[in-house]
């Protein structure tokens, strides 16, 4: 599929379109970043939006990826099955009839009656192992809005467990008793690292949200301090569940943007686990193409 | 307090505004209920609304308890310390002066480097030991918004916590992801009980959360079920903090409004733990006449 036009590579999310266009050496020559997320396109408009992209990158072979394939997005991609692999992934990439483009599905996880899913991930995990940038069986993590932590089977994303952490933020800084109180940026420091304790310590995470207001108003805690306390809460709450879900002691590789795997590094040193930082951008490429390679 | 004039009594919330009106006996001749919260009323506008309260309930002595003593209220009524009985908390009435109005404290709670506050829950606290509705020493629960834990000490308030149960429902319903998942109403059948149970089994909330979209896109979880299932994750979440923070075995009492103290009494039943209803209306005008008596 990484023919001698090359390749449009596409993240599409919910909010945010992340576009890579490839040479046919695989060496990335135009990238874009927008906020044309599918939530922004209405139904019948997406064939326009896609064109559009082409006319804009060349006429080169598309693969997309993310929430484009959902119910929400342009043509629904069927969630694969756990274990998925970079083959099983590859093999079930939906074609547009007639245009050269291919829709990456998402994975879902109904293991012993559990029922999780995730769409976009999936290319950057399968990816970071195709493209050696971490082990096959290395316990993973995709921080984010909703973050995945994911125990892989060798070379197969084998089970995933969904938290909602920074959507959660979001909602809080945005609608609850506490906008207002959260608007500082969050820093890796000694706020971020008491709420990560704090949340290690205890699985209260309701009770110790709204403490941020009470330690506020009782004068225990620095205004300007309450949201990389309150962003330690939810990240440690967040790494609490995740080390139970992926198990064992081995490091936890972190995939996702630096600045956000920076603070999961810092809540997992608390917990006791070492931690490796790979960058997203990276691991999402090297799973485009390894899919490309094998459509 | 309650002369022979009588008594006006205002819970006096965020968004709403509840009035009794008692005669020198302690009836309550008139009541009501409406949206006039503190946050619908400009910081320069309150005396004029509550003189407009006294000529329509008649020139009575004015108890106000809740947000009307906070620093968005009118006159701020700074936090009892704990351990508060009905006793110091009628000392720390704030009077207005010349208007013949008291203003009730909130209760704060700081030992052992704790930071928790409440506002307006204290008038039914106190009140509900005060009128003989629960003895001293009973663990208590006031559901709600953000919903209070509390140990008694004999009859005195001796630590609390709170959990920002109701109000993390409402920021889901109406904002997150699961907007549109939420509405319908919740009521305390299998659904709600799944709910209590996973949350109890596990301390991982926004894990579960993120699972009500999974489960329905996966098909395990009934859309008009979400509601109540969703409810059931956070009321269980909420007493699973709660029963830690209360500790002991004995029967837990549920100060609140009827539809609410039923589905925690639904959960506590499932943890194993006891408890017995106790209406909140009987316990703020329990805890009113109390005041008015020591005033």
């Amino acid at each position: 599929m990484l023919s001698e036009s090359g390749l449009i590579a596409v993240d599409w999310g919910t909010t945010n379109r992340r576009v890579f266009v490839l040479d046919p050496s695989g060496e990335v020559v135009d990238r874009i970043t927008d906020g044309a997320g599918v939530l922004s396109i209405a139904a019948n408009e997406f064939p326009a939006v896609v064109g559009a992209l082409r006319e804009r990158c060349g006429d080169r072979p598309m693969l997309l990826a993310g929430m484009i394939g959902s119910n929400r997005g342009w043509i629904e991609a069927p969630y694969l099955d756990c274990p998925a692999t970079i083959d099983t992934l590859a093999a079930a990439l939906v074609n547009v009839a007639g245009q050269d483009v291919r829709i990456v599905p998402g994975v879902c996880d109904r293991n012993q009656g559990r029922a999780d899913v995730m769409r976009g991930e999936e290319v950057q995990l399968l990816g970071a192992i195709a493209g050696g940038l971490i082990a096959p069986g290395t316990p993973t993590c995709h921080p984010g809005t909703h973050a995945k932590w994911v125990r892989l089977d060798s070379a197969a994303l084998a089970s995933f467990r969904t938290v909602m952490t920074g959507e959660m933020f979001a909602l809080l800084r945005k609608h609850s008793l506490l906008a207002g109180a959260l608007n500082d940026v969050v820093t890796p420091g000694a706020a971020f690292e008491e709420g990560v304790k704090v949340a290690l310590e205890r699985r209260e995470l309701l009770a110790d949200l709204f403490s941020i207001r009470a330690r506020i108003l009782l004068g225990t805690l620095a205004p300007e301090d309450a949201s990389s306390f309150g962003s330690g809460l939810l990240v440690g709450s967040d790494v609490a569940i995740g080390m139970d879900f992926v198990g064992g002691t081995d490091a936890v590789a972190l995939i996702g943007e630096p600045g956000l795997t920076d603070l999961y590094a810092s809540a997992l040193a608390l917990a006791g686990r070492q931690s490796r930082r790979i960058d997203g951008e990276a691991a999402f490429l090297a799973g485009v193409k390894a899919l490309a390679a094998r459509a």
